[in-house]
């Protein structure tokens, strides 16, 4: 895990079920931005995220699923930091706090059979404990599959999920300048799989073998059951550098850089598309500075790249969920 | 009240509270845009409100005290909605929809005298039933002052509180084209009085007396004691005329100049100025459509001198709570 955050999953699988949150937790904060690039996006406190916008410290961001009624989850991540004292103070005693927590929502209402059944403020409140728990006490990267946000997703036909990959930013052979984390759920309309030789897109440091004619016919027939109304892919790029507002927000854009080559078609009109990106300065200051072209470039490369690798990860993750079938099955992969 | 609206307030007075939510519903959907002028907004699904977006209808916009945490009251308002079966179409059954609610908020924490008072969803749902109960039933305009989303506003040291104001847009004496409504809740960093003259910056109709000197030296004193440290204003314009999203989004942007003419300073770092435009389509197509230029000024003419007039019906109607003095009571005009 990056230095400065903590990853917590709530999931409700089971029992007409099939939806989750994800907390993205701040250890002390961290400079945040976002960018939306789908057509039908579900948010909230997106613009204080503005660079010309007065907040500077993010506190927590959320990923839900339940579509615009996950929002609540936020709730309750606002009413747990706020009894631990977070938030950004605007009052005279220390308890009087705002907690800054943008939030970002996909659509996965009625996969588990029962359609009001969604994400509440209580499921906030127990992801992010479950965030909390592990702060300071585990260097290991948060479970990926079907769980928190991710538990509902779907990724043109087959079970989608939620994915975590890392990167670090070196010059030379050990000179480490900083880490990139990607959180990711992908649940897209388009499609995770090449038509034409059945792999993953998003695998393209050739990790996977090639499905066989067997497995090439089933994905390509899952394929066109597809057809599920409303979509998106969210997701939260994390980093240990130190980042402007405005640079957080470019991150954000270039992230989905590496949407479009995981999925096909990204960012269409019922895809509500949304990354954030979060900088909890918590590496020692980079040899050069971060305004230095050079390395936000390098940055940006890379957060495109990791958003490939955390979409791989949620999708080879994912497990078949009654008739949402996971690649690896169908691939013959298992 | 504009054809295809009604408003709604749930209010919190008394007993260590001060603060309330006002609901504004559509009676079947309305076309919406915001703008996001200050620098601490605290809003909820404005993404969707790009022009470029899918979603074509607002249900509903909740305006709300209680800083984010506020943000829990559209919450209620989404549920209420969906068990009227209202909002966006996403499955086979009927009521299987997602409301659509955008919803801003502004700082009243602590102003009843309980930091922790602030609405939850059920103050959503409160307001939506107020606001419900008037549909057809009534022409007349909602209750303007200490309510709702007004309970707890404050303007440049003065009670602050929620206005509304209507205008028509003519051609010639009796050619009626569209009417315009503002509902405002004016609770700014910056001052609602000229200095020099101790009227009021939106009074610009000339209504009330100027005050005299024991007024000027009250109003005077007062302001010097404003210095709270977050605020925001916030709005709706509503029409009965047809506009596309990118024309509600506009005339949103132009409400603010009425507050810009209302209050000095606005749109600073700790106001989170949010004001969002919804379009009824309930009027008969105007003689010219809309898309001529000569209209759509005409309306946004109206539309920035309506705010200040919502605004002067929010400053004029407010009354004192505590230590909060009205502009009334402190200029000697009661």
């Amino acid at each position: 895990m990056i230095s400065g955050f903590a990853i917590g999953h709530h999931t409700a699988d089971g029992e007409g079920w099939l939806t989750g949150t994800t907390v993205v937790l701040t250890a002390c904060g961290a400079v945040g931005g976002v960018d939306v690039r789908g057509g039908a996006p579900g948010t909230r406190e997106t613009d204080l995220l503005d660079p010309r916008a007065l907040v500077e410290q993010v506190d927590a961001v959320v990923l839900c699923g339940g579509s615009a009624y996950g929002l609540a989850a936020a709730d309750g991540v606002m009413t747990a930091l706020a009894s631990d004292g977070r938030g950004l103070p605007v009052g005279r005693e220390p308890g009087e706090v705002v907690p800054i927590v943008p939030a970002a929502v996909i659509f996965d209402l009625g996969r588990g059979g029962v359609f009001a059944h969604r994400p509440t403020a209580d499921f906030g409140a127990l992801a992010y404990r479950a965030a909390k728990a592990t702060i300071g006490r585990s260097t290991s990267d948060p479970e990926s599959g079907c769980v928190g946000a991710g538990t509902g997703a779907v990724a043109g036909g087959l079970k989608g999920g939620f994915g975590y990959a890392e990167a670090t930013l070196s010059r030379g052979d050990d000179d480490v300048v900083g880490r990139v984390g990607v959180a990711v759920v992908v649940n897209a309309a388009g499609s995770p799989v090449d038509p034409e030789s059945g792999t993953l897109w998003s695998d393209h440091r050739g990790r996977l073998d090639r499905p066989d004619s067997v497995g090439r016919v089933a994905l390509s027939a899952e394929r066109g059951r597809a057809g599920r109304p409303f979509n998106t892919t969210i997701g939260a790029v994390l980093t240990d550098l130190t980042l402007t507002k405005a640079q957080a927000g470019k991150v954000a854009a270039v992230a989905h850089d590496g949407l479009a080559r995981s999925v096909r078609p990204a960012h269409g009109m019922t895809d509500g598309d949304t990354f954030f990106a979060l900088a909890s300065a918590h590496h020692a200051a980079p040899p050069e500075p971060m305004a230095a072209v050079g390395l936000l470039n390098r940055l940006l490369e890379v957060t495109a790249d990791t958003v490939v690798d955390a979409c791989f990860a949620a999708l080879t993750a994912a497990e078949t969920r009654g008739r949402l079938r996971a690649y690896r099955e169908l691939a013959g992969l298992r």
